[in-house]
Order: C-alpha cells, then sequence, then structure tokens
C-alpha cells in the first residue's frame, strides 16, 4: 500500500539530464514519455549539466523541484554508471515522485523531504517487450517509468522498498573561532559564485557571537559586508549578497564574477565576525 | 474598467530572458506558472539573450511576438536592476499581454502597437504569503502575475495606470545627401548582421530620389546590390538581403559574415544612391 | 485519397532544426504553429544541427522519430537553399508524417520505412494572405503546412505525388579481405564517435568469416573488443561499445573521445577478423 498519496494529481514531468540539447536524446526521451502518456506536460529543468557532475545536478534539483505543482514527477538522468551494477531509485515525497539513478542526485531531496518512501528498481518486474539497450536508460527504463508514474501508477510496481540508498558529502559549512568556513558549491551562468553557507546557518552564528560586523573572504578577495539586491553593488566590484536559494553568494554586478576573480567550484569561503 | 479585451483567450505564456538554460532558472519560472494555472502552455522565444542586454532582447520580442496566438501573455525578464527601484510594468494591447521590468525592453511595443494601455505593479495590490526574494523577481513577482494574466486576471489587479514608461533611443536609420546611413543592430546565430534600415525606409527614398542604382557599405566592405533569397548569395562572398524582419541585412552564403567581416553590433551601414 | 491513414491522431508536432535557441526564430514558428492549431503540442528534437548540416540533421532524425506516438508530424527544417528552385516534400508514412526541404534530410527514413508516399509541395495549392518571406520558409510556409497536417488536413491538400526525391550517398561500411571498413558519420556531445557499422552487419561478418576475435582501428588507436556498457570501459582509456542507436561507437569513460583522439566526422574506423 501506498505511504503518499498525492492529494492532486499533475500529468507535469520534469527533466532534468546532462544529455545536452544538440544530439537526439532528449527529444527521443520525450517521445518515450507522450506514446505512454499522451497527456503529459513536459517541463526541461535543464540538460545541462556538466557532464557526468552529480553534485552539480543534486544542486539545480534543490533549488526547482518545489516550485512545481503537487504530483509532479521529477525525472533525473545523470548516470555515469549506466549499465553498471547502481541502481534506480523512486522516491515518493508528500507532493513529488522522483525517478533517478541510486548515484547521490537526490541527496539534498532526502535531507529536505521531510517525509518519503523509497524503492529501488526491481527487474523482474519491468517486462517490456523490448530489452533496454545497454547503454540509454534514461529513453528505455525511466522514461516510461516516469511516464507510467505520472498516469497514475504506483512505485510498487516498479520496485522493492529499500532503506539504504547512495548520498554524496555535501560539505556543510562549519564554525570554528570566530569563523564560517564554506565552500562555492555552484558557479552559475552568469558567473555568480555559489557558497554552501545558508543565511540560516549565519544568523545562528550571529546570535551565538553576539557580533554583527563581518568579513567576507573568497580567493584572495574580500567583501565587507553584503548588499540587500544585485542592483545595490558596485559595478565592476565584487559585492556579497543573501540570494534567492538561501546561500552566500558572490558577484559582480553586470559582470562575471567566476572569471574575474578566477574563482572556481571547491574554493574556499569564509565569513569572519570582528569585533563591534 | 479594462479597455482591451481579448476577443480569445489564450493559454499561451511565451518566455523571453537572458537565464540560459544551464542553471534553475528558467525550469523553477515554468514549475510556478503551472503551479498557478495548470492548463498553461508555455512556449520558450529564448533564454539566450546576452545578459543584460536590453536592446537585443527588444529587436527578438519585435520579431517575434506577433506570431503568437490573440490572447498570448509575453514575459520578458532581462532585468539588469532586479532589486532596484526599476517598476515592473504590464501592458496590454488589441491581441497582447506584456510583463516587464520598466526597462525599456519593450520599447519597439510602444512603437508598433497602435493602442496599449499600461500599468506599473503597485506592490500593495500584490499580497502574497511569501515575500518575493531580492534577487529573483522573475520566479517570484512577473512569473505569477503572467499566469494570473494568462488565466483571467486583469491589469487593474495588480497596478496602476501610467503614462510615461521607459524606452531606449533605437537609432532609426536617416538620410542624407543622397546616402541612407543605418547600423547593425543584431547579429544572429548564424552571423547574419541585421541592420536598422527597413525595407519601407528604403523603398520611400527610391521615390524621393528618383535613383534605382546603389552601393551598400558595411566596415570596409562594398556590396552593389540586394539578392532575392540566400541562395542566390555567391558562395564566400558578401551579400545584402531584404530580409524576414523587413530590415537589410549582410550575409555570407553557407558563412559567417560576422566573423569573416569582424563586424559587430553598433557598427556602421550605409546605402548610397548612385547616379544610374 | 490517402494511402496512409494513422489510425491514431496525435497533436504532437517535433521540430528539428539548425536554427539555435538564440534568436527569435524557433519561438516564431512555435507561435505561428499554436495560432493554426492550439491544442497542438510541441517537441524539441533539437535546434543545434550544425549550421546547414544535412547528414547530421538526418541521422539525428533516423535515432528518434520512431520513439514518438503514431500520427506525430516531424517537421525538419535545415535548409541550405532556403529560396532557390529546391522543393519542400511531405512524406507520408504508416504511422509518422514529414515536413522538410527536398534536399536528402529524409534519406534514412525513405530507408528505413517499408511504405510511404511522397508528395511535393505545389505553390499554387498553398493561397495564403499573405505572401512568403523569401528568406523563412520555416515559419512561412513549412510551420503552417505542419500544424494543418498535424490538425487532420492531407498531404494532397498542399502536394503532388512524385516519384523522384533527394537522397545522400550515405556510405554503408563495407566488407573486403577479412575487415569491416566504415567511417564516423557522428560526434556526440559527450564527443562519443558514432560509426556507420551497424551490430546487425557486423553479426552478418562474424557468421560469413567464422571468426569471433577481432581488432577495431580508429584513426591511429586500437580497441582489442567491444564491451558491454560505458560503465565497463577504462576510464581514460578508449573503448569499444554496440550502443543505443545500433551502430559501433568509440568512447572513453567518462572523457570525450573526440577530443583525446583528434577524430572527426569522415575518419576512417575499421573492425577485423583476427584467426581464432
Amino acid at each position: 500500500m501506498e505511504k503518499f498519496k498525492h492529494k492532486l494529481k499533475s500529468p507535469v514531468i520534469s527533466l532534468l539530464t546532462d544529455f545536452g540539447t544538440r544530439d537526439y536524446f532528449v527529444g527521443t526521451m520525450k517521445g518515450v514519455i507522450l506514446s505512454i502518456y499522451p497527456e503529459a506536460k513536459i517541463v526541461d529543468i535543464t540538460h545541462e549539466v556538466s557532464p557526468f557532475n552529480i553534485m552539480e545536478a543534486a544542486f539545480i534539483l534543490k533549488n526547482s523541484y518545489n516550485y512545481f505543482p503537487e504530483g509532479t514527477v521529477h525525472l533525473v538522468v545523470v548516470d555515469p554508471g549506466v549499465g553498471s551494477e547502481r541502481g534506480i531509485v523512486i522516491v515518493k515525497s508528500r507532493k513529488y515522485t522522483f525517478v533517478a539513478p541510486d548515484n547521490g542526485v537526490l541527496t539534498y531531496i532526502y535531507f529536505t523531504e521531510e517525509e518519503f518512501s523509497i524503492y529501488r528498481l526491481n527487474e523482474k518486474k519491468i517486462l517490456s517487450e523490448q530489452p533496454a539497450s545497454r547503454t540509454f536508460h534514461g529513453r528505455d527504463i525511466m522514461a516510461p517509468i516516469a511516464a507510467r508514474l505520472a498516469k497514475g501508477e504506483t512505485p510498487e510496481e516498479f520496485g522493492d522498498p529499500i532503506d539504504r540508498f547512495k548520498v554524496f558529502n555535501f560539505y556543510p559549512s562549519s564554525f570554528q573561532k570566530g569563523t564560517i568556513n564554506g565552500a562555492i558549491i555552484y558557479i552559475d551562468k552568469f558567473g555568480n559564485l555559489i557558497s554552501n553557507i545558508s543565511e540560516d546557518f549565519f544568523d545562528r552564528m550571529c546570535t551565538r557571537t553576539g557580533r554583527k560586523k563581518i568579513k567576507i573572504k573568497c580567493g584572495d578577495h574580500e567583501v565587507s559586508d553584503t548588499v540587500p539586491s544585485y542592483s545595490k553593488g558596485k559595478k565592476n566590484a565584487i559585492s556579497a549578497i543573501w540570494a534567492s536559494h538561501g546561500n552566500l553568494e558572490i558577484f559582480v554586478r553586470e559582470g562575471n564574477a567566476s572569471k574575474k576573480l578566477k574563482i572556481k567550484t571547491g574554493d574556499k569561503v569564509t565569513i569572519s565576525f570582528i569585533r563591534n
């Protein structure tokens, strides 16, 4: 029996992959979905995840999934291990269903969603006329399952409940001797540098230290405070902001911070509290 | 009372942004729209406007908006001033509704549409449960309004009528001493160089001068006439054409004129009338 | 009278072009389609075919078209000859309808589909209020026809049956003195090198030679066998696989084979059978 029955059904299926849009991969998956479920509304989150970059895909999913209608099926295919023994999981939470390889790409979902059930695909349960190709499970296994789940079938029809699943280390920021230590975890297309330091964690450390004056460091660069909006940043200078994703972001107003500062994913960011 | 009641309702919402497609921005906006208006048909015009390039976005909108069904809501988010005091406008014309920052991105609409009403968003009228983020008005303010307008709500529910709005200088071509002076205003992905000289203006100057023989100059390059179709251009040579957007365009058949001629947006183009 | 009446009607129209997604071309075509047929479900196969590359577009179409619902209209606009005397064709097979310039882009369809009817657009039959532009037949001629075919009109309303149409030489692989000679015909966005040697042809040559041991050569590089899945390739080494498209593919696990091997489309690939 299904634990989470979505009150609202939705024909929306979101796609998040590293397939790019110049080949036939994405179009083919959409064709497969519409062949099974003609009423499906397919929405691209993105197909331009860096090839095989599970952490990047996980961050994109975290920042978008809960803006979708209740009942949405989120299909994530970033799958360096296609054809290996890695499993495929179906995760059902109060509002959403996720289909993805069991490689950690749902890590943030497991931490954010309060309750969920998780199933591992059982190949014996999916008896299809055609055997799946060895290289394109997105088209041959995951897209059909996403379509059938959106149509109303239950995860039990495809898999068995499990309680062990893969997560990656997502390096939470830490606090030591008056300083929050973090790292850049994502760089968006404007070159904005997104850290793993959340405003929430920062606020708690403010309260704990009783200090408000700060110094932000990213690489060799220093910023003395955050600004309330991008337009308040100085032109061509480095600024910091608590951005819409909830984390500290380093940016250059109408410029590209990543290029200007030569900062890449994994580089350190710190916020030091200074004696008032 | 609403001045323009579209005879036909349409669930189509078009999107035109500089967000790119590799992050979660566009997918998130689509999720927001579908959460409010599940029947919406979302169509991407493009998300690859050069970052913050208002003139480029305006040209793209001008060349596409009136091919959409009557009742379409066009949502434009190219917004270097997000979070500043710049307003957000809703423009309603005979056939379409536009939602955009008040930064000039609708300039051509104001010049092309014969009649329209214009409203500035009144934040007091949009009481939402969640406060808008400081950095992502596309997701938090503009996408919800576009969805509600497409659903049938009226601009009066969100804003107040205004009669001052921002336009940019769009450099119309001019005529002096037997020569039309223009400039390249857009370069498309094939590298075709699109000028601001319209066929209509050219025809009037032909009549005025009584001359038909011309010489077209773009940078150091000369062309002696226009050709009737791309396939009539000489291979690897520079040609000129009155293209589907109605303006003079410089191209290289099956090649990239922008790269070959090293011409960029803003560079001069002239058409000189020669004694027959 | 129509020969092929699709049992199932489908509102799906797929788009395959070399227009890119940064201009207004694709959005405009979608607006045109929805204006004629508001219920259309438009699906992008890709818009990033290399400019004017008919063979690339043909390969992408071959690998995606038959995953779409029965009744789908596939609209292909890769059209270096726009405005020339090249015709526009409508092809109707048992399950699909195709609209494309008559330039060979449907070559694989003619070879794959068992039965089909083919019509050449007759301009006298398309009396439209507005004349078509000289440069944008995708928007002005082909998109409207695709929309009207998807809506239920028949090819006879737009064109006349023909039995001569353009195909390109698609270099099938050949067998000589114990070696299959092939070539790279497509490179996907991961840099995987896709050859024209099909698994089916290989199997027949295995039977004919009675040999199973092979040596694969691509440029200066040798591989001694195929692996059953990408994850079985050695990291940073060259591997070969019978991939989801049915042909031999050369890849580097979690890497880019095209960059690593400096191989491009047209380069040779061979499979030699070795004495057991």
